[in-house]
């Protein structure tokens, strides 16, 4: 039994870095599991089963059949009354068959388990579950899918869904999906990989009006087995994928999915959706059992990966059409230029690139004097450059703006008029560091399109998708400047609850600065430790200091500006009173003990913390304070350990207002504060039993940060 | 001389509310100007005259005689080399013919006035300028266009541009444009002003690819006559058109553009597009001589007067496939519902949708019995609604939820799969309150749409789409429901420079509440005001009063928390040391006077303002004080006078976490709140010569929002 041989020996799904793929070590002894087969059966079998096959036109049985219906190897329908479907005989059992590589279930999910009984018995090697009822639908049918999953594992059986419409292979001609349009999608070298079956659907087709053929588009379903890790494992080697599309819900194992998106973005360029900036939750668990997690954790993550995160499919769709075509050497600066033929879209292409944070940089004079040769007077020649209505020109000012030693990539907005241009003459020469938008009747553009994309030049269909694809390529030329350290192992841990004096110091042993402060475990040695720290002057804060006292501020257990022993003891006082712990009984407790502090100079206030994502593991935060924190404003998240070249793109993440200090707030010091991330980053991660850092505020001071507050939450 | 009769008399662009629509008074004695012609002559002429109509087909004369080619009147080429050009004698002079309505002119600027002036002798009534090069590329270009418009002006001629590409009215045949393909163009019903003729281009070609036919698409260029206000009144009362787009660059007459799209909203919908996200002033001015002014405002204005404002073209052409068919009442509230043959996908546009605030709200038991009724179980059956592969009992579910009393209007998102659902046949009946989104292969998408919107269903192109259509709905059906105050003239001046306790005696004349305080004129005085205000322990801030000093805490003259005479000594040290305004040399100043304040509680700190856009006049702000206000978060901007709905929709604008009070803090007294806005809005209204009103902060109180500060800047 051997798979499709494919035309082309370099155009191959099977994973080359799966050991396992070559399929199970036995398949008689029921002793140990088999390995599991690699993922060449399910997607590019030689035979396939459609259990479930229906005569009736409206059934996904019969959808199923149509879809298949190019296939060229052999497809036999399944269903226990026989006869024949579509012209082709039916099978009343999948135990008839011996030659089948992957198994199509088009069945309800209480039929699933004995279906795929029957698989297994008759060898086969993959299978696809297209119902929906299962983990999603609530505990009975999270025990069904869980049944499926077991039979499966024990055979080998490699499972697709279930709660899936499918996949399509296009290249292959294995359309497995429930709708027969998927027979005639274009062959292409773009890949997608998405949570739902029928965003998988919707993005091949946006991908088809957008000019563009697919390579592989998965819909993974509620991925009891094969999940985005070993499909992203799969198109990183896949030589026939120039570039990835992911659509994600929820993520189960985020290392996993960080450590393949790595490998893949290294090779190709990825492009990734992910649902749930609203509160969706409530319907997306209904829908793929996946809990949508934390929105800005799994973007975070993903773009940390390499991917280009965009915000809407149609976003998606403009981005797999830029980098599929255009991928620049990895850069922390990209340089845009834009060349228009009219200076309306030009200006809104501009403003949409403008509001990205992407700037146009000025060109050379050596390219201005080059265009003020070429062009005529009056239009505007920086960059942008505006040609006014193109002139037989129009190729040599390309060639001057794409040679500025300041550009790397070019983007290109001209209608369409054949009279005054030649798209494929005038951008050929620039082709891998151009993209092209343009506007007029439907049927031409798409023939200039095609024309344009065997020369390697990817058509956008306007000013905004334009300034989405050069956006793309910009973000995937940087993400993967930034290298990141690679994931760590806890190596200790804290072992019981830090007080703040304790959470400080160990802070301070990673590099954090902390104001000067005093421990007092009485009276006496408070009036001491304020005598000691108020000789310059300054005023000092008395604090509560018991790890059981987490908000010390909302229970009188925070006082600033004491400089005199007076207000000390009325400090004091405030403090002895507060109940000891979240237990014991209010009323003055003998234990107390107090943390005097020198107080800081002024400054922004900044939020530095640290929590165990249950997806991701280890993320660092870093937000404004007050007021700004309240209001909703994303912090900037990144997964921990951080290498020194993130703690410091992380940094430069804040609002520049704040990086360069506003109303005569001193600036930040990056290095410094960098040091500060990488510190609580490092806690989190070499500690296992630390859950969460919280270091609020963190003062930007002329002399640095200095972390005035320091939570370490450790587990029971 | 008479223009093209239309076969439907109701299609007619003629402005009924113009009464000069009939031409000049008199054409013979030049002693008056004549009154300007209406715009039929430009947009429906009986005749055009190509001016500068060329044989060469590279260039734009060619192109644009091509353009014409389907004009069913008289289309004369002009160039004085004469002979023939496509098939058309050539006349060597415009003052050759005597029956041209409109005369297009594809000639270099210099000719222009010239041209106008063979024009206006030949009795030509409306001409478009299609050159570039004019106020738009410095003076002398501007001297250039000042005596086109001249010649034009005293001629009666209706003149276009200059710098336009022109405009196209498929329905009458008229594409006047340089892009030949225009005269392709698929009549519809949505009209186009666009501030550049390529932006004009390339929507009306977007929308083309959207399936929408095209009414009348007009570039606007320069607008030295023919400017957005008239155009706008045209398409208002054209029977013809249903929806408008607007491409908007820099408003000349704010006014003038709000009180026409008020009129243009109240009869139909208008999406509005602005540029200038981020700075493109320089690129922009080179482009059309146009100012972008304040995104901000113009944004507010525009969604003020009733238009729907989208940030991309894209979305502007989402919305337009969307409110072409679907307009709702004016409503408050606006109940979505959202139908799904596919979970993926109406997950996607349920995040959308609440990205943009708008939530789905639950359907009624009696509709969600229904519905357990239709569908299987397990599919998700609130709202959204997902049905699974769609049933044939489709039709059955979409009228459950269209008819839930909570739902006002309809998304429907389902993949075309023709044996499952057809969606004419399940849509039609909910016609009017439904928008559907698909996805297949492009060429049935097509045919779908087609059949849809011969039943009054539009059809967008993905979810994100359809989202984009939905909100669209909302904020037109929205928008209208708040009524504005009708403009007013200043009737008064305040004369001269107010000092702080003026300005808030003058604006607790209009409602505003401040502190309690004293003037004091002297040390002694201060003294008395500080034992008065200080009687109930309260705590006083003591300010320098005088009106030419403006910043008074940068320069010392702001003491808080003072409650002793030692304290309040030293604070009137500090402020007799600031020099006296801006002129006085330093040094103590013996006609130094003061103002003290009770200190109020504590609470949100919000800053309200007024100021005089150049553009759309006066303007009321309403931001978030302190660090939000750095951090470049967007004040909530509305036009002046403030209706008692406005104001209270302004306030209702602020994150709701203000509104509600966080951390703490009192919440917003919303009636109370929108008092201060009207009275800063009727203040800078009222008084002609009031530049800017500065409220900084206003503090949100249990007792309501005070006033900590005032300024009122009046001119010199």
């Amino acid at each position: 039994m051997t798979t499709v041989p494919s035309a082309d020996a370099r155009t191959t799904l099977a994973p080359a870095t799966r050991p396992a793929a070559t399929g199970p070590a036995s398949t008689t002894g029921p002793a140990a599991p088999p390995a599991p087969y690699g993922l060449d059966p399910l997607f590019r079998p030689a035979s396939i089963a459609v259990v479930g096959a229906s005569a009736q036109p409206d059934k996904a049985g019969h959808a199923m059949l149509q879809a298949l219906r190019r296939f060229p190897g052999a497809l036999h329908p399944v269903n226990p009354r026989g006869g024949e479907i579509l012209g082709r005989p039916v099978l009343t059992s999948l135990r008839e068959s011996s030659d089948v590589d992957l198994a199509v279930l088009v069945v309800p999910p209480v039929a699933v388990p004995a279906a795929l009984e029957d698989a297994a018995a008759a060898g086969v090697r993959a299978a696809v579950v297209c119902a929906g009822g299962f983990a999603e639908s609530g505990p009975q049918g999270a025990a069904v899918q869980e049944r499926a999953a077991s039979v499966a594992r024990e055979a080998g059986i490699r499972l697709l869904g279930p709660n899936t419409s499918g996949f399509m292979n296009p290249v292959d001609r294995v359309t497995a999906n429930f709708m027969p349009a998927v027979a005639d999608l274009t062959p292409g070298t773009v890949s997608i990989v998405a949570q739902s079956g029928g965003v998988n659907l919707t993005l091949a087709f946006l991908l088809a009006r957008a000019g563009v053929g697919l390579r592989l588009g998965v819909g993974l379903g509620n991925a009891v087995d094969v999940d985005f890790p070993e499909v992203l494992d799969l198109l990183a080697d896949d030589d026939a994928t120039t570039a990835v599309g992911l659509h994600v819900e929820g993520v189960g194992d985020g290392p996993a999915l960080v450590a393949a998106l790595r490998r893949t973005t290294a090779r190709k360029p990825v492009v990734a959706f992910k649902v749930g900036r609203s509160d969706v939750s409530e319907f997306a668990r209904s829908h793929t059992g996946a809990m949508i997690g934390s929105y800005g954790v799994t973007r975070a993550a993903l773009a940390q990966a390499g991917a280009v995160v965009v915000d809407s499919l149609e976003e998606l769709v403009a981005a797999l059409v830029a980098l599929r075509a255009v991928r620049l050497p990895v850069a922390t600066r990209v340089g845009v230029g834009l060349l228009t033929g009219q200076a309306g879209p030009g200006l809104v292409v501009t403003d949409a690139l403008g509001a990205r944070g992407i700037e146009l940089p000025p060109l050379t004079a050596a390219t201005q004097q080059r265009l003020t040769e070429l062009l005529p007077p009056l239009t505007f020649q920086r960059n942008p450059v505006d040609t006014g209505r193109p002139s037989p020109e129009f190729g040599q000012v390309l060639a001057a703006v794409a040679g500025d030693p300041g550009i790397d990539v070019l983007g290109v907005y001209a209608l369409d008029e054949p009279g005054a241009l030649d798209p494929v003459a005038a951008l050929g020469p620039a082709a891998g560091r151009v993209l092209f938008a343009t506007g007029g009747p439907q049927d031409a553009i798409e023939q200039r399109a095609a024309a344009l994309a065997d020369a390697g030049i990817p058509t956008l269909g306007g000013p905004g998708e334009l300034a989405t694809g050069l956006a793309a390529v910009v973000a995937d030329a940087r993400l993967r400047a930034v290298p990141d350290a690679p994931p760590a192992p806890a190596s200790r841990t804290v072992g019981r609850a830090l007080d703040e004096h304790e959470a400080k110091s160990l802070l301070e042993s990673l590099g954090v600065r902390c104001p000067a402060r005093r421990v007092a475990d009485d009276r006496a040695q408070a009036h001491a430790a304020l005598a000691d720290l108020t000789r310059d002057g300054v005023r000092v804060v008395v604090k509560v200091l018991d790890a059981a006292v987490t908000h010390k501020s909302d229970v009188g257990g925070v006082h600033v500006g004491v400089h005199d022993p007076v207000a000390l003891d009325r400090a004091l006082d405030a403090i002895d009173a507060i109940p000891s712990g979240t237990t014991a009984p209010a009323g003055a407790d003998a234990s107390r003990r107090y943390l005097l502090e020198e107080m800081a100079a002024p400054g922004t206030e900044l939020i530095v913390g640290a929590v165990r994502d249950p997806a991701f593991g280890p993320v660092v935060l870093l937000g404004l304070g007050g007021v700004a924190a309240e209001l909703g404003r994303e912090p900037v998240l990144r997964l921990a350990p951080l290498s020194p070249e993130r703690s410091e793109e992380m940094v430069r993440a804040l609002p520049s207002a704040v990086l360069a200090g506003f109303r005569g707030a001193p600036p930040v010091d990056i290095a410094a504060l960098a040091t500060v991330l990488r510190a609580v980053g490092d806690l989190i991660v070499d500690h296992g039993d630390v859950t969460e850092v919280d270091l609020n505020p963190v003062r930007v001071t002329p002399d640095g940060p200095l972390a005035l507050d320091a939570l370490v939450v450790t587990e029971p």
